[in-house]
């Protein structure tokens, strides 16, 4: 196949994997409860076709002919990327796949059962399981430097330990301090956030933002789910998750904030990879960044919540009367040592990740067996945090990552928050403030500079390419230690 | 392949028929309005895979080399089913059906366009095309008798003009003198039906009729469309759809009544056919009888509304304080000649039918021609009702299948009708009075009843071998009479 029979014969691998996020969407959102096996056979069956094409020993041998074949720049990135996904696939023994699959299908259950009566041999077996075919998986696709590095790769392409152990460990003990500092301070008070609050009235608001964000519902969706996520079935039907919490404020606007942000771009890749391979993400980590830029540098500035705080206190004057919009501001950015990531604020947040990014790395370069996964683990958390987790549920059991053999895949979480603090520092040197930005309501000239700057290219750039070209230097930790340093510093006046 | 590995070969054909049922599903009543085009892709996508898998040529020499093989029973049915799917799709020229599938888009948009402007001027070069392209399909596919056997076997295997002659055309005297008999009586008021009811009550008082037949929400959805119907994502997911009208009372409640009938034949499918391409309905004739079964003989009868309609005052006293029980029967069994299909009531039903199955076969016969339709419409509708249509949008522009090709459709629906009342005539000799066992909300065994001598046989048997099996002979119009004659004759004092 020439380059253009090639982007003909991989439409089909783009229509197939939105036909799967539908099954997926549909499966979160709305199917029938006994109808989940048969689900998984047609995800299976659709997920088959997309490997069967994408390893087809054409697109092997029509890639090695491309190699010295003179293509337009936006040929070579579509050959590029194509040339990865096959080469990642192809080197996968298909009973590495199978036994992973069915290994973490039956680990994710044992998961279950294990954090549901918090003990931890439940789940032993079938992590040692796991991570041994991870270590294979590895293996099978190669790596220069450290094991691990084959595994952060599929998840953030180039990415490794090496530059891990800069950005995320070496963040540790700054952020560390920082929160010991913090926790020296008198703690705002955010019980009102813990009420009822009416989840009616918490769809109006959610439903209100998006549009004052302009995202779109001709082409997109917001429903309801246990664990808000977003998934495009299309280039103009992006669908964005969210829950409403009957006792807790917090969840469902932050929520649907951050789903909004990956929303947006996956809505926005630009019309010359519209139905390609290349319609995609450059990257989780790149991903993370706009869902954390609208979420954090957006949602919990104090701009924002000057612009529509009288409003919310207005929907909830039972909750919010009594409140003035500098202790609903600090409310909503309270800093707290806690044992639960999916709860942290943006200071500790990171240090959730780089405790599991150390016990991943080290389990896959066997430096600490499965069995001593727990304590090393409650280590970890005791000089991060100050304090020891009392169950299993509340440590090492606490997440479904592992489970699933998704291993390497919790430092784009982190990257995601510094990637969004290095981009917004560069525009706000064009645009201005982003918290006067966001106060007078300027969200289509952020959304704009995000789009052209970010989402138009898609995955026709490495995430290291859009980094060094918006901001003229490679991924660092210092904008996000400024940003939270700034913040912080002034929230608790240290 | 042998017997076995055909079975297994075609179960991704029956995985994607599900795929592609929840891209439509989706489509009708999620997906965002922009999202229209891609998806459009995505179904002629997996329709693609299912046809290139359907008539791959190693099913047609496995076929050929299993006719001569031992077969258990239900083998021999899988082999037939299977080889009559793939010899419908083998004779039809890969032109043909994709001519076929963009004429019938453009003649859609164009139907649409006509009859919003009331111009049939603007359908009809496309009807041309379309029926010179179905005959064209009629030969292709080949037929003993009428070239519109070709075309009805698709929907209704077996049937044939000559047999329809005698069901459907043999009716229209009887049909059209009751009509007049019941027309020289007075009208029931039914005005009390067209006011405004709560949407949300209509919505209650569905899902509580649903749970009174025991439809199983754990397998199965009611959701909301601008044409409702039954679609079956899985064997444990049906989804059926309904509307709710403010100013109407009828179409939700027999709308959900109705598809909630096509649902349990479709959840109702036996274990060993489950899965495999003989999990569908037998014909959609029987399809139909089990819509009009439980909307119709369940639904419409006094034993119904004997049973319910203290509940639907209850919940309605705005509109029905002052409707007695009677005069709520007389209401919703209203009979009037009307120039709508999907208006009418159960007598008028079928002549609409017969209609346009005189109109169609005779287009097919090429013995009137296009352009001429209109006027054999008002003429056959003048007949029959009695009155002349004044506008093509009452008239011939009314309804849609024949812009999308569908031709030899129209029958099934009438098909249902007869085929409800010869089966009941049975289950009634075996569970007693149909209007009795309602009245004391004997669901469950009228759903067995039905399940064990229908549903469970999915397309493992023929219309006609499954009525023959049940009532002892072969379907005739004289049950439906029968029922149609005794229940208005007593509704109108006839």
């Amino acid at each position: 196949m020439n380059i253009g029979e090639l982007k003909e014969y991989t439409r089909d691998i783009y229509h197939l994997s939105r036909i799967s996020a539908l099954l997926g969407w549909d499966q979160e959102t709305c199917m029938p409860s006994r109808a989940i096996e048969e689900r998984g056979d047609q995800i299976a069956l659709i997920q088959g076709l997309i490997h069967d094409r994408l390893t087809h020993e054409t697109v092997g041998s029509s890639l090695g002919r491309l190699a010295d074949a003179p293509l337009s720049d936006l040929d070579r990135r579509f050959a590029a990327k194509l040339k990865r996904d096959y080469d990642r696939s192809t080197r996968l023994p298909k009973a590495l796949v199978t036994g992973l699959a069915k290994a973490a299908s039956s680990a994710q259950a044992a998961w279950a059962r294990a954090r549901e009566n918090n003990d931890w041999s439940l789940f032993e077996p079938h992590l040692e399981t796991i991570i041994s075919l991870i270590i294979e998986k590895a293996e099978a696709i190669g790596y220069e430097g450290h094991v691990y590095d084959a595994l952060i790769d599929e998840y953030e392409p180039g990415m490794t330990v090496e530059t891990l152990e800069q950005l995320l460990v070496g963040q540790a003990p700054a952020l560390s301090g920082l929160v010991k500092r913090i926790a020296e301070k008198p703690a705002p008070d955010d019980s009102f956030l813990q009420q009822p609050y009416d989840t009616g009235k918490q769809e109006a608001f959610s439903r209100f933002i998006l549009k004052e964000f302009g995202f779109p519902l001709d082409r997109g969706r917001l429903d309801v789910t246990a664990h808000p996520f977003t998934t495009s079935l299309g280039a103009d039907d992006v669908r964005i998750t969210t829950r409403y919490l009957p006792g807790f404020f917090n969840s469902a606007i932050f929520g649907t904030i951050h789903e909004a942000g990956h929303g947006f771009y996956e809505l926005g890749f630009g019309d010359d990879i519209r139905g390609t391979i290349l319609a995609e993400g450059a990257s989780l980590g790149m991903h993370e960044s706009q869902s954390r830029t609208w979420e954090n540098l957006i949602g919990r500035s104090r701009g924002f919540w000057e612009r529509y705080y009288p409003k919310l206190q207005q929907l909830f004057p039972e909750n919010l009367a009594g409140v003035g919009l500098e202790s609903f501001y600090k409310a909503v950015n309270k800093v707290e040592r806690s044992f639960i990531r999916v709860e942290a604020d943006e200071v500790t947040y990171n240090l959730h990740i780089i405790l599991r990014y150390m016990l991943e790395k080290s389990l896959v370069a066997g430096q600490i067996p499965v069995r001593d996964l727990p304590e090393a683990w409650n280590m970890l958390c005791t000089e991060y945090f100050g304090m020891t987790p009392t169950s299993f549920r509340e440590g090492v059991l606490q997440d479904i990552h592992w489970s699933m053999g998704a291993v390497g895949y919790f430092p784009t979480y982190a990257l995601g928050n510094l990637i969004a603090s290095q981009l917004a520092s560069v525009m706000e040197k064009s645009l201005g403030s982003m918290n006067e930005l966001v106060k007078s309501g300027e969200f289509p000239r952020i959304h704009a500079w995000l789009h052209d700057n970010i989402h138009v290219h898609g995955a026709a750039a490495t995430p290291g390419e859009l980094i060094t070209a918006i901001s003229g230097k490679p991924l660092s930790v210092d904008p996000f230690m400024d940003y939270i340093g700034g913040k912080y510093t002034r929230l608790y006046s240290l």
